[in-house]
């Protein structure tokens, strides 16, 4: 077998994986959408705008919420897909058993220090998430809280500058258009 | 950019977009899990259990139902990834302006004159759908309408054999349990 078809395999595999894991989950926005959206797009976004190709990075992209919000394992992540991705997932996964004030507090903290694969996830991730929120807020949310969540988000891009140019600019864009300096 | 590089990129753009196209469809079984999961699981199928790594299949596998079931059209399905990957999904879409007992008869029909490409889809897509209907039926459908389903099945998988061993022998075991002759 060629080494793209070993590269197809795993892809397949590794989307079919994340959307069993996350198939009762929707995402917070109005139209609840399918929470797998959100990982593919995030995947999406690395491929087509970071121009990023490296595979374990596309399959910690693709399983980066696993663990965080279903009954998946590192030990799973690890069988199933190797050490180095299991290793992104771990950086990119916040501990649920600290309250979140903490764990957006630790967000910033760790985005330094973390592996260039692993910020590559989090920029997509983030750049995900605020355009989600430039389209619909979660019902409930107030125009404060969403300003804090542009606010809090920037603290953490600014830990992680330095990785990608293209990912970096669409942010800059949008913490601009937000007044988030 | 390596070939492998291009197939990354096109698998991730692919499954993106019909994971949009898709959003707002869920399942008919009673979990209504999201639609996306079944083109993503034909896929698997594809990839996992018949061994088919050939990107055209497993792009058309991904974007079986976007023409059927949403606002995309085959153009678009041609812009985006090619004509050969347009003409399989063009041979796997049911023509929704028939009512649903002329296109279950036309599946029949058509089965043996569909390419190799479009066999595979189709008894991918089969197996997916079998598989499910035994772990739950959709709301409201009598064991009668059920057990009609199966026959009809095997009446479209009759016609298109010869084409992946694997495949034809699970759907065999599934036709046994449910003696379908
Ligand atoms: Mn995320
Ligand atoms: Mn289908």
């Amino acid at each position: 077998m060629t080494s793209a078809a070993i590269v197809i395999e795993d892809l397949i595999k590794c989307v079919n994986f994340a959307a069993e894991k996350h198939k009762n989950q929707r995402r917070k926005n109005p139209e609840k959408i399918p929470y797998i959206n959100h990982p593919i797009g995030v995947a999406f976004i690395l491929t087509n705008e970071a121009k990023i190709t490296d595979v374990s990075v596309l399959h910690a992209a693709l399983l980066h919420d696993t663990v965080e919000d279903t009954d998946t394992s590192f030990e799973e992540i690890e069988n199933l897909f190797g050490k180095t991705v299991r290793g992104i997932v771990e950086e990119v996964t916040d501990d649920k058993t600290l309250p979140s004030a903490e764990r957006k507090r630790l967000q910033i903290v760790h985005a330094p220090d973390s592996s260039f694969e692993a910020k590559l996830v989090k920029l997509a991730d983030k750049l995900y998430n605020l355009r989600d929120l430039e389209k619909s807020a979660p019902e409930g949310w107030s125009e404060q809280r969403i300003q804090e969540y542009f606010e809090w988000s920037r603290k953490v891009v600014d830990g992680l500058r330095g990785t990608n140019v293209a990912m970096e600019q669409s942010l800059d864009e949008i913490f601009k258009k937000r007044n988030v300096i």
